[in-house]
């Protein structure tokens, strides 16, 4: 693809930057609550879980974001725009938490919660389409890439089934929302024991 | 011109972090629904357009941005204040964004919105000017600079017609933005391509 | 432990742009008064003392964090994720200060404070663990960072207790955390000196 | 001059970080019009005017703490917490620009907003005076950076005075701050061109 002359560095540093406000500028939605006893604050109980929810998640995301740029052979400018792409949609992740918090026992905001971390999943998966294309000469790459690609799939499959089910008991949702961070928390390891 | 014994990366940082805080603070202004139901979220629907417009508009400043402090030779005292003064155009882009989601059927809002893209413009080509100006010594550079200038000075006649045209319909005016945008798009690859 | 292969400096960029960002949109909390009089001013005094407070906390924690990764010889996966999980109790620190500030005389929300400022001593513990981990095989570095670690275990006490305390007089908790503040500031001190 | 071990390059990351933020989220204070009319956004224009003048000020302040950075020969102890003194009183300036943008007309807040520049004109002259102290051993640096301590000196004073001359008219106040911003702007062009 066409490089862009761009250095990956500047890349890295735009998007540590905006995830870095995103990951903090969620806590300025929580809201004190408005009398200083523990009472009002187990109100905020909801939306301070789904603070710490997608905390985890948006912090998983910066990983994967950090190890899919490593392997990144050059910033062509497919790679630049679906990186503004994904960034795109996790800045919604402040608002669908908001939201979600809000109304944790209503299943519309549940179900885009889980929608926008499904157009992340998206993103990932077409990020890590652009890699195995810049590394058709390398085959053993490729074929890594390609399983990270089908992982992303699987979580794309089940932050979309979250959304559906939702509509059915949110609960079940929010068991998919944290297994899927459970489950990239303990391949991320694997993968990096197996790299050392 | 005067070099200013400051770095071109920690201009480019600081502008990075900047721009990082514009684009993501935007979501700040989003709020969410008083209610949780697909009614109540598509009354935001203009403000969500409305961000994802500025978002993508922000993005190519971004990446113009880059490629601007790419090609300038030094951080003469003037660049570093053109440059300042395009941040500041810049980040009144939440202010307007927000102004037009919540009015985006007023010419008012809409016009004043294409306005701050023509203070962004008037920025960009006062910088480029700069840029010609520190390549008078190399023809060839001078005049790529003047034909990107122009480019810029076509966009900014662009965004100041939006503005008028507001006033007789607002979806003109919201066709030119995307316009431009799209415009700004294609070339970019092209660039790359013949930089590659 | 295992590499992931993630340089020192990103993680230390990212932790950087979060307590950037952390010490400063606290600011925003702060309201402006509704009268513009000196008197309309003081009534927000302790929300501001609240914020002189934090601001002075994370900064020594920013220092702290930069110590610490400056020591580590590797970032492992625990480690990511050990700061991850400090960002995580930083990031709160902006709720619970305006909660302070807003509700300074009553026992609950300076316990609050306090306890989030537990938790972060937990997280810079558990991190500094993971150093004396990494060193095994140095004796003596590990015997420093041991040090160290019995340090932080004694502020995690002054806090759990201010929290506590807090319930019999706010202005106890109070001293504790100002002296707390003022106890990290001079070893610091002592401590570049030995280094130097 | 205890070192502390830690690279200017960190200092200046931290520092650019906040002073990004810092510049950038006093727009969130920009309410939007309630109405989508010119004269709707006319009676915000003392809050924009306020904002313009900010985001002079704190650009010029970024600037001269980049020129105050490049001189420092290491990061002392002093040196690092005299640098976070400067972040805390910039770190007010969002406050004091929305609380003056609100009420333009009277003296209290003009006069607050004098004095918060004022504090960070005297964290400046205490960053000099290290600065001074730094090169005791080389007279003729010392001797620029005396000369540098003396003009902030100056800004300190055109400060206090227009916190006081507020309380005659605010006009005064108003032109001190645009005059001293302007007489900043103007020097940094003649140190650099004696420098390039």
């Amino acid at each position: 693809m066409e490089p862009t002359g761009m250095g990956k560095g500047r890349v890295e540093a735009f998007s540590d930057g905006v995830i870095a406000i995103i990951v903090t500028i969620m806590i300025l939605e929580l809201r004190t609550p408005s009398e200083p006893t523990l009472r009002a604050l187990l109100k905020i109980a909801p939306s301070f879980l789904s603070y710490l929810l997608s905390f985890l998640v948006v912090a998983i995301m910066w990983v994967n974001h950090h190890h899919f740029m490593h392997a990144a052979r050059e910033v062509s400018a497919r790679l630049l725009w679906l990186n503004m792409n994904l960034l795109f949609w996790m800045s919604l992740v402040p608002f669908v938490t908001d939201f979600m918090g809000k109304n944790h026992s209503q299943p519309f905001p549940v179900a885009l919660y889980g929608l926008d971390l499904a157009c992340c999943s998206v993103s990932f998966l077409l990020l890590r389409a652009e890699l195995v294309r810049q590394c058709r000469d390398l085959p053993e790459l490729a074929e890594y890439h390609s399983k990270v690609l089908r992982k992303n799939a699987f979580s794309l499959f089940l932050y979309l089934l979250s959304a559906a089910l939702a509509y059915i008991r949110v609960e079940v949702a929010y068991t998919i929302f944290i297994m899927v961070a459970a489950s990239y928390f303990l391949p991320e390891k694997r993968l990096a024991e197996s790299a050392g």
